[in-house]
């Protein structure tokens, strides 16, 4: 990249709602990567974390906390017809920035659907309505009134983000490699017919991230490669997956929604306390969290084949989290407290020593066992490529920047999932920012090494069960 | 400690089985206390580990691992009538050098009753063989052969070993602080009906070690302040628990031996996956792992009170253990490969930087909710008293000290476990070398801060039921 490559600008202005650890490390890449006056770039935030990058660039930094009270006629007397709104917050209702981008014919885009402050731990409401399936379902609603419009992405950071493209790319290689067959499937249907017939079991958003700080962490202390806020709001909800046809045993604690789509299960359980094992090329086979996640729905629910009613065809899809070794540690003492936050939190950047964020799909159960697809990029390969990151922000602002290229490129489509945008055109952009993006074939199962010593609840038939998966 | 108290030597040699990291910090204690000259003492292990240190001190120190068609050849030539033999070792049958001691009429303490190499993890028998209660049955059955005879203390070291005595030491505390009661029990059936009178409902072994070295930890490394291998032997043991008369609720997973004094149950899962909430001192609540320990059954068997068959009063006991941070994580990475062993294994001792054992007993459910009563020992504190130790090994070593002065002051007193030993003569010798010696009160429960976010089985009319501390 010694000549970064301009892609199209939006007409207007650049508008960055929320200016953390994705929005900063967003930034240089939009600087560079579009002919847009800096005068022409604007953060809205909640605070005053990144104030001094923002000043570096001489880029306009507004604290100004959205509400449901205040954020419209805040946005009233700025947003202007030909900009994009980049929401990259937390505690702003994306739904709402949403619903106001469509009135206004402004493109949008975020990197989760995120509720108004509280959403994720409400008491009050169940918890299929604080589960990231209810909040999808929400958001296919508002389409299905809005209608068409000025598009709005939703959830395209890494992953949510990347990981619904690297689905694409992993199942064309795989078909390549077992089949022999090179034609790209051109229809939703088209493509859950090429999974279902090479076999797809699983799609597991399988992360290992070993980057590691100096301080290591303290006690009292929850520390994480990217937000704190939005992380321990997503560790509390509940343990959601997109729940496979090919899976014989419901766990005891699932619990289905009675409405939508029907493609995910929830467990009675936060992410947080339920563990299940996975596998990176990094370091092999790991014990990390099943961690809700929109693609885990959104994946499932796309590669879903019907008859009438009955899904005849659909692939287990979840997130087997192993966040950095401090964040494991924060995890247990955040749990260990029944979920008071810790006194301290830090946000690892400059402190981190060494280490990669190794995150991909992988597709089990195919005939030649497991594939996984993704990006391994180390601390140094991130800190060559682009300056105000670590290798976790990188992987997602790189995948920022390929749906907002497609969105500029795409303004008319309504609101989008990344399951329906063009795979090729956001890895092309993308994957310059990401490292080492490979796929590996490998025969691990999660019945590999498992001893006789409990009378465990496995299938030993077919290790693609999601039972045996699970620890926790 | 300016001057060394010196307590009586046994009449012949004392031999060391094993010289890992216990037996390598209780050998500076032993030279301090005993006027034994060097040549009386012998080391026989099964590697080299510790032989720089024999050197140094001038012990004899010999390679030489025991086995089930050895032992006792070796042995022969060398223990005589009046020796002392001290088993530290792993991977050797403690009821097997019992039995031997037993003929020779030699004086014999270990830390754990240790099975021959893959008594852990043997998956040709039944849970309950491979678990402490089935082992401290075995070596019930012994005594009861046996008869009398020399002196045998059974796991004797800081837990098992001193907990037991702080148990009777915690609930002196509180019979004095709630009831005014000063009088000491005498009998077993006394102790039993103070702990009864006091609404004792659970004794739990409460430990947070929060020592951290540099380096921290390595990928594929297990960590940790004493016995890698004992730690994973007990890891994978099923977890156990004395079983109180005031529980409930069975865990679904719960099973009971059919046989023995069935003060315990056992879960169908090893402790390396069973996590349970905790609290000290040091750091408050904590997420910690039930890993079975010989205490827990033979404590809640001391203390059960019993009309016929009936069990009408006993605590609820067990360990939860949150070892150092890396250790932490060096169980998440093992369970994460079905428990095949990291590559790597470190003992930290030298490398480390900072921090405190924080080992005790809390008592729940009397009138003032729980007291925490044990040692607070820093690295430094442990570097200061003693060398060859960290924190760990030194309360460990501390606890053989008092287990070995009243086996020599008490000689033919059988095979003996602590709680049937005078916890008042162990606690003085030992309590020197265990830093912050202390009780707190707290009103902490495993309900505190609970959220409503789901269906969760807590009975929050009885904070102290078991179901409410269990995480997974
Ligand atoms: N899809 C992905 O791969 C992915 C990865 C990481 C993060 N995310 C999501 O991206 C978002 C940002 O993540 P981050 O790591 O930068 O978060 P962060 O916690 O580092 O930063 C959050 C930002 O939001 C701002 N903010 C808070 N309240 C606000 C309000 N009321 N109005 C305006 N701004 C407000 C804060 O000031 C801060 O600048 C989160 O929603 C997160 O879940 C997605
Ligand atoms: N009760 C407690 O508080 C407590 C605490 C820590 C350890 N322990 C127990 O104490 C024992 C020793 O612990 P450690 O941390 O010193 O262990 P370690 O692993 O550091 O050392 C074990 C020693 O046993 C020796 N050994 C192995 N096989 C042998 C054989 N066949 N014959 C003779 N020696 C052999 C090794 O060479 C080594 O010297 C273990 O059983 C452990 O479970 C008890």
């Amino acid at each position: 990249m010694d000549r970064y490559e301009k892609f199209a600008a939006p007409a207007g202005k650049f508008i960055l709602i929320g200016f953390g650890s994705v929005g900063q490390g967003f930034l240089p890449l939009l600087l560079r990567h579009f002919d847009l006056p800096r005068e022409r770039i604007l953060i809205i935030t909640g605070d005053d974390t990144g104030r001094a990058q923002a000043e570096k660039e001489q880029i306009s930094f507004k604290v100004c906390p959205l509400t449901p009270g205040n954020y419209r006629e805040i946005l009233n007397s700025i947003v202007e017809h030909g900009d994009f709104l980049l929401n990259l917050s937390v505690n702003v209702s994306s739904l709402a920035l949403i619903e106001y981008c469509h009135e206004r014919e402004i493109l949008y885009l975020d990197a989760c659907i995120e509720p108004w402050p509280g959403g994720y731990t409400n008491i009050h409401i169940s918890p299929s309505e604080r589960s990231n399936y209810g909040f999808r379902e929400q958001a296919l609603a508002l389409r299905q009134k809005l209608g068409g419009g000025t598009t709005a992405v939703l959830c395209h950071g890494a992953n949510p983000g990347l990981i619904s493209h690297w689905v694409k790319r992993a199942l064309l290689n795989i078909a390549h490699d077992i089949e022999g067959i090179t034609t790209v499937p051109r229809t939703q249907d088209e493509w859950g017919q090429l999974a279902q017939k090479l076999d797809i079991k699983i799609m597991q958003c399988a992360e290992r991230d070993t980057q590691i700080a100096r301080p290591f962490k303290h006690i009292n202390e929850f520390v994480n490669t990217w937000s704190i806020d939005g992380f321990i709001g997503e560790g509390q909800q509940p343990a959601e997956l997109g729940w496979g046809s090919h899976e014989k045993y419901e766990p005891a604690d699932a619990r289905h929604h009675r409405f939508g789509c029907d493609a995910a299960i929830y467990l009675q359980r936060p992410g947080m306390r339920t563990q299940v094992l996975g596998w990176t090329p990094l370091t092999g086979t790991y014990q990390g969290f099943l961690i809700t996640h929109s693609e885990s729905i959104s994946i499932a629910n796309y590669f879903t084949l019907k008859n009438g009613n009955d899904a005849h065809y659909r692939p287990t899809v979840y997130y087997a989290y192993h966040p950095t070794d401090a964040t494991m540690l924060s995890i247990n003492e955040f749990s260990g407290s029944n979920f008071r936050l810790q006194n301290n939190v830090r946000l690892l950047m400059h402190d981190i020593e060494q280490g990669t964020d190794a995150l991909g799909v992988a597709l089990m159960g195919h005939a030649r066992g497991i594939y996984w697809y993704g990006s391994m990029l180390s601390i140094e390969q991130a800190r060559d490529l682009a300056p105000y990151n670590n290798a976790t922000s990188l992987q997602v602002a790189a995948g920022i920047l390929g749906g907002t290229v497609w969105a500029i490129e795409n303004p008319a489509s309504g609101i989008v999932e990344p399951d329906e945008m063009s795979f090729e055109r956001v890895l092309q952009v993308a994957t310059p920012y990401l490292g080492e993006v490979t796929g590996r074939y490998s025969d691990w199962t999660p019945l590999q090494g498992r001893q006789a010593l409990f009378e465990e609840d496995l299938d030993t038939s077919d290790p693609w069960q999601f039972k045996n998966f699970r620890i926790s």
